[in-house]
């Protein structure tokens, strides 16, 4: 029952990160906020939480104004517990010429709302090592 | 019903968090080890998943190796569905001296495990600008 759920729930996850992808190609930075929940959170490397569709829009649009121009998600597990899901995932970011410019890893808490699964609490790091380490 | 049991469950946790801050000062990285799941995880930045209690205390080690004496956490917000959790918080780093080397903010999914709360998946970043930034 579990697992039926869990293998429902990581489709789901796969198919809105599919979508989040998509939306990131295209720089569109408010369809991407439009993923996340009413009160939904990005809690990204140096920088403090970013609360709400607003923000996190302005959030994105920096990211894509910095040169950033790709992401990559790959869902390592997801498990859904009723209306909530956690995800382990991978990321990677390219730029403009598609070289990688940054890979790591994420914990996404997922909520549904309005019937859709949403980004609800979303915080990442890299794996790279530290500037100069 | 949800509100009760987040009620508990938080409480819970924060009695886990107590221990773990305790475990902390006290150089006990093998104690530490010990409040993650059988295949616990940490998602730590500038690294690779650190899988396991065995390497999951050597990751610690290395920590309070590097100077790392004291660590602060904080529960933001903690829910819970059945025997799994998330919770959102804040740390603080502290070096011998007291002084705060690093703050930043986390996610850890927390399961039932022999009866007791567990940390499974444990993920930070700081909030700190990045050296050289």
């Amino acid at each position: 029952m579990a697992h039926h759920e869990s293998a429902k729930v990581r489709k789901a996850i796969e198919a809105a990160n599919a979508e989040f992808m998509s939306l990131f190609s295209q720089g569109d930075a408010a369809g991407m906020a439009a993923a996340y929940t009413e009160g939904g959170q990005v809690l990204p490397p140096n920088g403090d939480a970013v609360t709400g569709k607003q923000a996190i829009q302005a959030f994105w649009q920096g990211i894509m104004d910095a040169g950033i121009k790709g992401v990559q998600l790959a869902t390592v597990e997801a498990e859904g517990q009723g209306p909530t899901a956690y995800e382990v995932g991978r990321y990677t970011l390219s730029d403009a010429s598609g070289e990688v410019v940054d890979t790591g890893k994420y914990v996404v808490i997922w909520k549904q709302e309005d019937g859709h699964w949403k980004l609800h609490r979303d915080i990442f790091n890299s794996s790279r090592p530290a500037p100069g380490q």
